[in-house]
């Protein structure tokens, strides 16, 4: 079971951020991912419709005999929050473990939180943040077109396009005094340079991704569910769209080349 | 027959601008609008799935019992192009009607595509502007930021943000003079005013949708299918996601209320 891959999904291809943290943390093990390219973006989709694509998903997984899942989109980890209720393997999403992160980093006790309009409509993160210090203040904002920019190739900290929309959407949140900003979509590390330029060296980014690869190391830690092995883990991807822009588009997410297999399913 | 509706489709709510110019052209027809919001955006799937889901929306709209099709989708027009070998009644796509509308307006023979990717990758509209005068130069550019911008509520022609991104993706074809430009996307006649600024008033804008809506006139005047009816039609919309927005959305693509029904189907 150990040697079993951790399962990790999301609606598209940012879920990658998430994986490549993954793999900085838990080197030894293998992992099977899976982007919905087919049905992306969830995030402006009704609840209900989220829900079901979620559970496609995580059976899918299940599928491959993983031995646990991560839901590494930000919009499934604040919608089908009821989810790991009614899987037979641990489960997280990314809201829980970065929301504690954020109430950790905090020194004012001022929160920001962005993501797209699904994640910040549920105030997931909002939530699980003052069910652990309800002292603590939360400032929402919703960021849509920070996904399309980074989907489109708009990625420097250095064009003015990124920087514009940096500032019409974090002017208010930087107006408040947070010291802390949760990026509540696995898109926006990839445009984290462009944030913390604007909002300065003060105010701390927690990576969703980051946080939550921290989070499945001490779950499969305490689980005894570590992979034993030594040599480095493999990681297959599954997409529902094509692949054949699969390895070009991934690698904006993951940093570097993808050399491993990619598969395209029907769901 | 002949009162029965005219048909329309797109992958999302886009396709409203070309039944905001179909209400003017034909104001007696009625209306069966069909929005595929659950799996926008069709421009960076692959071929075959986009022509599964022009399927999957033709038929929905024939058991509507609609006299004709119209594909307002610059996507499925370019793409799931035998759609009209297999349909019961007439159909048309965007690209034909507007590609001989740029032919006709060219007065130095230099015309403009801008598009999504899909649309630009399949040279549909460049094909058929060939076809008719091979001695036409055609320049394309995919331009996907746009359909992001005005579905995220950047839409002025004063926002410099809207400003950059026109100047970024349009300024190779102003370098190639063109005095003709294909709005070869549904979202892009919302912010033809901000184009218009910055090619100038010399070049002519081609809106895919009215042209349509002209071409869809001709074919119902010569298969003597108009409605006979003098009152004004009647619009009726489904959506295959929530109908909860519809109306605030709609809005943007109409440029006017929306006063008729909304329902949700799922396909």
């Amino acid at each position: 079971m150990s040697d079993n891959a951790i399962g990790i999904f999301d609606s598209g291809l940012g879920g990658l951020t998430a994986v490549k943290e993954l793999v900085k943390v838990l080197p030894h093990e293998n992992i099977v991912y899976f982007g919905d390219t087919a049905r992306v973006p969830y995030g402006n989709r009704s609840k209900r419709t989220i829900i079901r694509y979620a559970e496609q998903d995580a059976s899918f997984l299940l599928s491959k005999g993983v031995k646990m899942i991560i839901a590494a989109c930000g919009t499934v980890s604040s919608v089908a929050t009821g989810l790991c209720d009614t899987l037979p393997v641990p489960f997280t999403g990314v809201v829980n473990p970065t929301a504690a992160a954020a109430v950790r980093a905090t020194k004012n006790g001022i929160i920001g939180v962005i993501g797209t309009s699904a994640t910040v409509n549920s105030e997931s993160y909002k939530k699980a943040i003052l069910a652990q210090d309800e002292r603590l203040s939360v400032y929402q904002q919703k960021c849509p077109l920070f996904v399309s920019l980074v989907e489109n190739g708009f990625l420097s900290e250095e064009d003015p396009i990124v920087q514009l929309v940096v500032e019409r959407y974090l002017r208010q949140l930087k107006e408040k005094k947070i010291d802390t900003l949760i990026l509540g979509c696995t898109h926006f590390p990839i445009i984290a340079q462009a944030i913390q330029n604007y909002l300065g060296d003060n105010v701390t980014l927690i990576d969703s991704g980051r946080e939550t690869a921290l989070y499945a190391a001490d779950v499969l830690t305490q689980k005894k569910l570590l992979n034993k092995n030594d040599s480095h883990g493999n990681c297959t991807y599954y997409v529902s769209d094509t692949v054949d822009d699969f390895k070009r588009t991934a690698q904006i997410f993951l940093g570097q080349a993808v050399i491993d297999d990619v598969y395209h399913i029907t769901l």
